[in-house]
Formats: structure tokens, sequence, C-alpha cells
């Protein structure tokens, strides 16, 4: 049974080209003396920039021979690559569809480099129009290694709850593409306290901020009835749903006891959570803990958690370990060799590549 | 064994009066012709107030006849009353400390009434000095039902990094009462969307806002070495840690993979998140899933989480069901009793009140 990772990002050359003309989030700057660059992408790294703020950045993130390098050391077979954030969001609208279309040219053209060992979810214009967006995801529909769409919480800069996306939804329903959905905006930075949180480097807003980001999300989705619309949409999440496994309980039980909702009868005849989890919903296996992935597996059922590894994010501060492993992927793969017992190979085969293979119908 | 509540909410008549009194968050209004009061408490209900928004309060918020009803309907042998949110954080400086003795008095008479069936977390006056402060936390040590204070996540308005608070938490170390850390103030409105999430009743914030707020603040308070400072300050965390069990994983690696932490000497020879979680976190069982409850368990071990309902906060909106059972309650035994096989009942006794005796001392 093949490994494949499902969450692993890249920013091929043309997206580094746009990086690097920037000067306001998202950027890449050079800082000498030594002209290593360095990513600026989040919200909360824009001011300011200094050699000692944002993260080094290098061929690991545009050249695929890194990726398949990085496979290679780690025993995936397959990767589904997906443009990192903040994709396209930031774009202008009138350029967004014409640059969507060459960066999935440039995905698929990459994919066929390394045949039967890269797909990809490809980027759509979120600034464009409906009928633009709509015309990208036919076209992704017919192109040999794209699966999916990778698609941030912003959606028209309103948020996924957005009427005006029901054609975006639909589009995907009905080419059986499945949204890879990944945070990108986090929270605003005075939650995190006086200083925004600046003393933890970036250890509040990527390890709270984005899975928190990605839970509001799609409960925003969920209550704004998007999957009762579409009953056949498939949303993987990132981060193993951010914190959506141990929250749905919780979720559920809110609304059950909300005086508004329950008044105007939005209670009764809705989908719940846990139906959407096992029928609509995909989760990584990007948790990092046991604890966390037996939630996941809990949730969604073990058919249908999908390893990944965030790559080339959380690469190892220290010389790496034996064979040159990252620490971020071996966490995982720790965690899902963990929480199955010894009967239960299959299980983990399915998470480790089989799940992905055949809900992504990775043949080539 | 006994089945203890240690998640329960009072609004003792005085602080009634307060609420009664304001016409800002946190008050109670009248609203004709039926003249039935409601709560506004959360942030987020500050304005409007209608008899569409807030909530409806009555009698089970400050007379305890009423909370031994409830106790009675669920079997619960002990209750471990707390002021509910917003507590005396708004309350001006000057008067605070006398509000805060005059207030835990009161609790402790109430627990009185009924020997052996109330103890109490005691409140603190946050917005008085760290003098007045600790002075309260040795008196309340010495009050015969109280076990320890009930606290939000504002502490001097800082948030509960802030070093000014290391005095707290050394008398609270000293003294051996345990923190109840319970949230209050959520996460700004437009992260639930242009209306706020207002469309959604009180969803939002109650179901993501609240134990995202908690997980944001026991984070910090574990970055900001409070635990290396103060290695025997025992805490219990509402709505089992917020996500902090699901969120650990992701927490540690983030934390083992940052750029400033390392460079400033910050990850070697600090106590970890398991450590803590194991040591000196205690976990509520108020997670309303099995899946949820399983997690806590994972984290801080069968022996250290604890049966709570979160009265009389989420009341049935229907009629009641079987014998008047709340259904928020009864989601939560089933919670229990679900997460263990047969051969467990041991642990189960010990999450529905075995934990909470030994732990918090709950002799006469």
């Amino acid at each position: 049974m093949p490994i494949v990772d499902i969450h692993t990002h890249v920013y091929p050359p043309s997206y580094m080209q746009i990086l690097e003309s920037r000067s306001t989030v998202p950027y890449v700057r050079s800082f000498p003396p030594s002209n290593s660059s360095r990513l600026f992408v989040l919200p909360s790294e824009d001011p300011p920039s200094t050699t000692s703020t944002g993260r080094p950045i290098g061929p690991e993130y545009y050249d695929i021979a890194q990726k398949i390098a990085f496979m290679d050391t780690h025993k995936i077979d397959i990767s589904v690559i997906s443009l990192a954030n903040p994709w396209l969001d930031f774009f202008p609208s009138s350029g967004a569809a014409a640059a969507a279309e060459a960066l999935n040219n440039d995905l698929n053209a990459t994919c066929d480099k390394f045949p039967g060992r890269l797909f990809a979810f490809g980027a759509l214009p979120m600034s464009a129009s409906v009928e633009e967006i709509v015309s990208k995801i036919k076209r992704l529909s017919g192109m040999k290694y794209m699966r999916g769409v990778v698609m941030g919480t912003s959606g028209f800069g309103k948020g996924l709850d957005d009427e005006r996306l029901n054609g975006v939804w639909a589009a995907l329903e009905e080419t059986g593409q499945t949204v890879f959905l990944h945070p990108h905006y986090g929270l605003p930075k005075e939650v995190y306290g006086p200083t925004g949180g600046e003393e933890y480097g970036l250890v509040l807003p990527l390890a709270l901020g984005f899975p928190l980001e990605t839970t509001i999300a799609v409960s925003r989705m969920l209550l704004s009835g998007v999957w009762d619309r579409y009953q056949g949409l498939s949303v993987l999440l990132a981060h193993s749903g951010g914190t959506l496994p141990f929250l749905a309980g919780r979720l559920e039980s809110c609304i059950a006891h909300d005086g508004k909702l329950h008044r105007e009868g939005k209670i009764a005849n809705r989908r719940t959570v846990w139906d959407i989890l096992q029928k609509n919903i995909l989760l990584d296996a990007v948790v990092y803990s046991e604890v966390g992935l037996k939630a996941a597996v809990d949730v969604a059922g073990a058919d249908r958690v999908l390893f990944g590894t965030d790559h080339p994010f959380f690469p190892p501060l220290e010389e790496n370990g034996e064979k040159g492993e990252w620490l971020s992927v071996t966490t995982n793969y720790k965690a899902i060799k963990d929480a199955f017992g010894p009967g239960e190979v299959e299980k983990v085969e399915g998470l480790l590549g089989g799940n992905a293979v055949r809900l992504l119908r990775l043949e080539v």
C-alpha cells in the first residue's frame, strides 16, 4: 500500500516571482550580507520585517526536485501538492483568473514530470467573479493530475457562509472535486495579549490561530446550511479539522440550546455535525499527537483520515536526525502508528495512503 | 461514591443587585409586559438588548433552593459552586476587595446551610492590588467550605502571562488552592463574520469563543513559564480545557519548531504541556461528547477529570424530558459512561465524584 501525503505545499517559480515583487504580506525579501531570503506570509508578520522575523525560504518551496527528495527521505510514494497560503486571495480581480489558470497549468505540468508520484489541488481566483471561478473549477476537473482545489477561509472576503458562494459549492459538488480547506488569516493579534504574542515567536498564531480559524470557518459553513444544500460536497480539513473533532459535541449542544435558533425553527431538520463529519468531511492526520489523531478517527472514521506532512513548513531547527528525517513528519507518523493496535494494520495503511488513493482517485 | 458537580454557577442575591443596577454588560433588565428578566453577560451581547437577545434569568441563578433541587433531580450529591462570569472583573478597584469579601462570606454561609452538599470556589478582586488579592486568597484558605478560586482569563487586564500575577500564583500555590479557570471574553466579534455571527444566536461565541479563549489563556501561562516558576500550582480548566487536549500536540510541535524561541534558548529545560497536563492541570468533563471526554482523559488521566454541569446555563428549551432532567447534563453523563468499558467502573466513579472528593478535599 503506498504512502500518500495530501498536505504538502509548493510556491511554483511564477508565484515566487510575485512574492519577491511585493513589499506587504505575503512577500519574500533578501537580507544582506548573506542575501538569504525570508518569507513573511502571516497577517501577524506585517510589519515588522527583519532578519529575526519571518522564516527562511529556499528551494524547498519552489524546486520540485527537493519535494521528491523529501518524499524519498520519508518513504512517501505520492504527494498531492497544493499552492501554499495565501494562494491568490490577495490578487487583483482583473488578473486573478489568468493567474489561476497559469498556476494550475504549471502544477499539472509539474505532476506530469513524475507520473504516479504527484497529483495536485488547484488554485481558484477567489477575487474574480463566480462565473470565472466556476469556469476554472470545470477546467480543473478535466486536468489529468488535478483532484480538487485548495481554498482559504475568506471566500469573497466575508467567509465561507456567504451565499454568493453557492455557485462555487455547486460546481465543486457537481464535478466531484474535493475542497482542501486551509487556514491563513488566524485571529486578530490582540487575542494573544498586549504584544500580540510576539514574545512567543509564531507559536500562538500557528499552534492556535490556524486551527481556530479553520474551526470557525467550518462551523459557519455548517450553521449556514452549506451541507444541507450541497449534500455531496466533500471538504478536506487541514490540521485534523482545527479543533472540530474535540468541539463537535459542544457545538451540537450549543445549537440544541440556542433560544434564537429554536424560535426561528432552525434546529429541527438540519444535518448534525456528526453526520457531516462522517459523510462530507475528510480530515488530514496533521495533528502531532496520538490523542488528537484518535479524536480525528473517532469523529470521521479511520477510512476518512489522511496522512500529511505540511512540508516545507516546520523544518527541523537543529541538524537533522537519523537519515535526515523531519521531526514534524515523524511525530505524525508515530501518532498514527501508536493510535492503533497490532490487529489494525489495515486502518494504519488506510490512513497512510489507502484512503487517499481511494477517496481522491490517485491513479494515473 | 458520591456524584460531585465542580462546574456549577451562582449569582448570589447581592451580585444580582449589582447586575440589576447596571446598563452595560453585564446587566439584567426586565421587559414589559411580562416583566420577565433577561441577562446580558457576554461582550458580544452589548448592544443591543431586546427581548430576543440575551437569555432568560430567574431564581435558578440566585435561589440556592433551586440549585439543591437541580442536584436532586440529577442525583448530584455535592456541588462546588462558583460565582458565574464575569465575576468581579468589571468592578471599580476601590470597592473590589470589600465586594469580594462580602461575596465569599455569602458563599460560605450558603454552603453552611447544606453541610456536606455544598462547597465553593471563592471570588477574587482582580481590579484591586496584588496585596489585596493575596490577602483575600489567604483569607479564603481558612474558610470552611472554600476550596479554591474562580478566575477569568483577563488577570489585571493583560492576560494570565502577566508577570504582575506572580504574587497571586505564589499565594495560591502556597495555600494549596485550586484555580478554576473559566472563559468569559471570547474572541472579537469580527472573527465570526460581517455580522459577528448574530444570525447563529450565541452558538459561535459559546461553542467556539469560550473554549478558544481558555486555550489561548492556558497556552500563554505555559509559554510564559508560570508552571516552571510555580510547579505546584493547580488549575482546573473549564470545558475540558477548551481545546487544549486536542491541540497539545500541535502546541508542542510549534514550540519545538519556532526559530525565535530556539535562538533565545527557550526550548530546552522547559516543562512540556504533557507534563503540566498530568501534574498541574485538572479538566472538567463538560465537553458534551465521548470523543472529547476520551481526549481529556488521555491527556490528563482518568484520575484528573471531574464531572460538571455548567448549571444554570444551558437549560432545556423544550419541556423537560423524563424526570425533568436537563439535556446538557445527560449529554455529559452519557459521554462519561460511554467512554469506559464494563471493567472500568472505578474510573467512571472517579470522574463522577471520587476525583473531586480527593483532589478538592471535599470533607466537612
